[in-house]
């Protein structure tokens, strides 16, 4: 057993939707949450910057005494993993979004997968490649849905302007015949029905924070590093603070947290 | 005359519609531009944060020989200017977008404004606080209107999505009987018409930014100091290139930049 924490790392508050995925699977753990506010999104930033942030924040959760790290934004999971993992070393866990949910693709029957997330994630083609290696017959498609995240941010969600955005998107003729549709950004969450709903539910919407707070606890279950009881509370840490964030929690975790501000020196 | 350059300087790609207007205005000018894509948007960054960039950013256009700087960005505007006055000095004309806008309302025979804008614009109050400074009587009603943004940087503007967006912020009682609106966001020209449309051409959308652009005519005017003829290109400069930028520079300024790279060692 061990009672460390475990640290999320996102660009914004989205990631939120990871941690509270791991709580509802591992409740006895605590998380450390780590929002780079100051450069959010990342999705529209340069590799050499993602691999800089993800250093300077993965150094921070290191210094929190983690156990294990999750990077729950899908742009640093592509660009910045390997950093991380480098950073990290042996003794602490690294995890990041893509490979859990590529992993339960593996075992899967589909034979057309639709991938719809940010322009960053998109562009780097990490889903499509890394399903198109444990899965070579399997067609991939993939679209950049770019305003869905700020929609959700905004509170646009389960209403017409959402429906007609959603549809807008998933409407493309790439998208008939999908038997699963990977929704890779930490917003999509909010919105799982109503994709599902747009789809007539013919098309199997993957839970994504579930399939990677689940790889999480199986990991830290073969290594007897599950916590067994909580010790101390969470801590919600972004990078530049401002009330906007602290209300927009209650989209992505339920309830308005307290956020701390830790500022870099440098940033 | 003097054919140094005019500095304009944005969070991001959006204060290309000033740089449009400036040109209209001055076809003979040089523009230097610099967009902050590093730390895109401002309005969710804390003033703290803002005031750092914009001496940064003034710093370099100063280096750059501008004769004068306009903040393009409303966020920045509201917060940075004394900073870049401060910076720029006597020698060097600084501008923001708030300002002209005001004293342009000052003259006018307004009984009801509205102002939309990011949340961070809305939320310093700074249109507010300066149109009541000027005109007590009048009464001034503000909205975040936080989507429109990001929906026409995603290319939603004239369609069903953009018409359904703009009636769900704008349609708050509120903004009933309306004599005048501030767009007060770079990239609100580009559906200044659609807006102009819900209200039936009964409410008045502003030209912010040719106000901006013939305020700062009639000062270079009166100082001698507009260009007689164009020397060199242009220049416009981002501190995190990525090709979604250079792409979206079509929407505000009606044709594909080249946009380079910039980078901060402390960015």
């Amino acid at each position: 057993m061990d009672n460390r924490p475990i640290g999320v790392f996102d660009s914004g508050i989205g990631g939120l939707t990871l941690a509270t995925a791991i709580l509802s699977e591992m409740p006895n753990e605590r998380i450390v949450y780590f929002g780079d506010t100051a450069h959010l999104p990342y999705g529209d930033k340069s590799p050499e910057s993602i691999k800089t942030y993800t250093e300077r924040i993965g150094t921070f959760l290191i210094e929190q005494n983690c156990k294990a790290i999750l990077i729950a934004c899908n742009t640093a999971s592509a660009i910045g993993f390997q950093a991380l993992e480098e950073l990290a070393g042996p003794k602490i866990l690294s995890f990041n979004v893509v490979d859990p949910v590529v992993a339960h693709l593996a075992g899967s029957p589909y034979r057309k997968i639709g991938v719809i997330g940010t322009k960053g994630t998109i562009g780097s083609h990490v889903y499509r490649d890394r399903i198109k290696a444990q899965l070579p017959d399997v067609e991939v498609v993939e679209k950049a849905t770019s305003l869905l995240a700020s929609m959700i941010e905004e509170g646009f969600h389960d209403n017409t302007i959402s429906r007609a955005v959603i549809q807008a998107y998933l409407e493309d003729s790439q998208f008939h015949d999908l038997d699963c549709l990977v929704p890779a950004c930490t917003h999509y969450p909010i919105i799982k029905d109503e994709i599902e709903a747009f789809f007539e539910n013919q098309v199997e919407v993957l839970d994504a924070p579930g399939i990677v707070a689940r790889h999480i606890k199986k990991v830290l279950v073969s290594r007897s590093l599950l916590a067994d009881s909580r010790i101390g509370d969470h801590q919600f840490f972004v990078s530049d603070l401002t009330i906007g964030f602290e209300r927009a929690t209650r989209i992505f975790f339920g309830q308005e947290l307290n956020l701390k501000e830790h500022r870099f020196p440098d940033q």
